[in-house]
């Protein structure tokens, strides 16, 4: 049986604050928008929610610039990545690790058989055309998350649109976790999305819990031009998957073009000051475009060494094809990232 | 492929204002403490929920006298429909129906083979002792709604504890949706809470959704004494499905004792109001103790008619084991009541 294996989990620390650079949410916190939409329709909360988030649905095909029929709203992307197994139902996958977990849980559901794309520190994690060679026939699906969770790579464009090219050529459902794009300078040169309509294949996973600091309210979606399939997965589990006050919070959100631009900027730059202070202590980095950071550390639980300044920083070896010694930290306030670096100066000093 | 087959719709009548009867949600609206919590808690909802719903659950101790351990929360009754079952994968259940619809979609996603145990009119819907015949030992699992739904009947306590013995017997789980209980006078004579102790099988279904006229926000969760399945049935699907804001909501209603005492009071008053008034025009009822009522008209789509003077009402046609001329409509604040009233003499007497 599998355990909680993400980070975030910083309830179970009782009373005690800390600060948590395990969990990749924007540090900007909610938009006042989405704050004023929460408590604007509060009065809505007690109907049922509008199974087909019609509204949400409505905002999105204009945000994105693409029909609505295209989008599956659900309760954050991790719902959606149950829904589109449970609706694909596939014999056999392939997920490119280290990756996000929830892929290959959901793939377990169904009693899928598993292959593996291992990236390798000798390309420095990023993917190359190898994948390629892997999109065999009985492969029914595959996951690609991108940019990476935890390694924060982004996969060049080029291979990306000749993955998709051959996942519709073999009818292997290609799901692309963008999840992570919007924190991307010049997010918008990576995503498939102007490829969807061309490819019945592709569905690419959004969520608003990252880029818009909503991940306590649930709500993500995916788009696909498979607009039969797209019924099978709005279909698959309970109606009322996505909450009124998610739904509206997502709405404000999608106005907040500002607060994103503000977010991206911020976010690359305290990514920077990150690295190069990470680098000085001399700890092994791979170069993540993302709001998230992956290094790697001899220093033995660096992460249990964080917890004593009440600071959790994400471990990595629970991801399959990584081991003891990564990890994977948060961009946050640049408060906070001075005090973390702070700590692992200390931390780094104590020890040699 | 199934189409949304529910009460509650009120989105796809544009913006058309609705009064709702398909829907059988407190008519009192959030308390006042809830719209409180959701307020005063808004900048917690930038970070990950909690995934093992810490709080809610030592709330739900507290209130229902039972260890935190019984319990898993789900986003509302319905998300913990699909978990028992995707934890439990049956091979064959049984549904007593007519009844909820999700019981059956969420069988449909393991495959299972589905038996019925159809209540009869000449029975007056109620369940009768003939059910203790179809637990054979080949049911992997059993579906009961008490209060059921659409009926609104509720099932005698000896036989359902007979039922629950029979379970235990022959190792079927046995799913007892308590969703409405909280309406009934003297619900807790019904509540089968009291015997989990002693009986593995038996998993409770509860929600805040009709009670606390909560289903906008999304929370239910289950009881049950069984742990090890309880961790199943949590790690069954994503980890993060109740939202930040659905929890807070929900701890915060669990304190309404008061407002629960007053909707009970309120509930029984306005269904008796409807049911006198129902039987004098001609319909026929069945005797609901919940917060809906369930009649036969042979006015032919009675439920069209009342959409032109804006009101919903559920035709109960889709039910498996009713047909067209069955109807389910809620108890509503009492302004609304005799508003539909009004309208169905307006109908019945067009007619004749």
């Amino acid at each position: 049986m599998k355990e909680y294996g993400h980070g975030g989990d910083i309830y179970k620390y009782d009373n005690k604050e800390m600060i948590d650079f395990s969990s990749n949410v924007n540090p900007k916190g909610l938009p006042l928008s989405v704050k004023n939409a929460i408590i604007d329709n509060i009065d809505e909360y007690s109907k049922y929610p509008d199974p087909n988030c019609r509204e949400l649905k409505i905002a999105l095909e204009e945000y994105h610039n693409i029909p609505k029929s295209y989008v599956v709203c659900g309760n954050g992307a991790a719902d959606i990545i149950f829904r589109v197994v449970l609706a694909k139902k596939p014999k056999k996958a392939l997920i490119v690790v280290p990756t996000f977990s929830e892929y290959e849980i959901a793939l377990n559901v169904v009693e899928c058989e598993i292959k593996y794309h291992v990236l390798l520190e000798k390309d420095n994690y990023m993917l190359t055309s190898t994948i390629l060679e892997k999109l065999e026939e009985d492969i029914h699906m595959i996951f690609i998350c991108n940019p990476n969770n935890p390694t924060g790579h982004v996969i060049e464009k080029n291979l990306m649109i000749k993955i998709a090219e051959e996942a519709k050529k073999k009818n292997i459902l290609l799901v692309v976790d963008e999840c992570f794009n919007d924190f991307l300078v010049e997010g918008e040169k990576y995503t498939l999305i102007p490829y969807l309509k061309e490819n019945l294949q592709v569905v690419i996973l959004k969520a608003f819990t990252k880029n818009y600091a909503m991940a306590g309210l649930r709500v993500g979606y995916c788009l696909s031009s498979n607009l039969e399939f797209n019924k099978i997965i709005e279909n698959t589990l309970q109606p009322w998957s996505v909450s009124t006050v998610g739904m509206k919070a997502g709405v404000a959100a999608l106005k907040e073009k500002e607060y994103l631009e503000e977010s991206k900027k911020q976010n690359d730059e305290s990514r920077k000051y990150l690295v190069s202070n990470l680098k000085d202590m001399g700890f092994k980095l791979f170069d993540s475009k993302a709001n998230y950071i992956f290094f790697y550390s001899n220093i033995e639980n660096l992460d249990e060494k964080t917890k004593e300044y009440s600071i959790l920083i994400r471990d990595c070896s629970n991801y399959i094809g990584l081991e003891k010694g990564y990890y994977r930290i948060a961009v946050k306030s640049q408060e906070d990232n001075v005090t973390l670096i702070k700590v692992l100066r200390e931390i780094t000093q104590r020890i040699r």
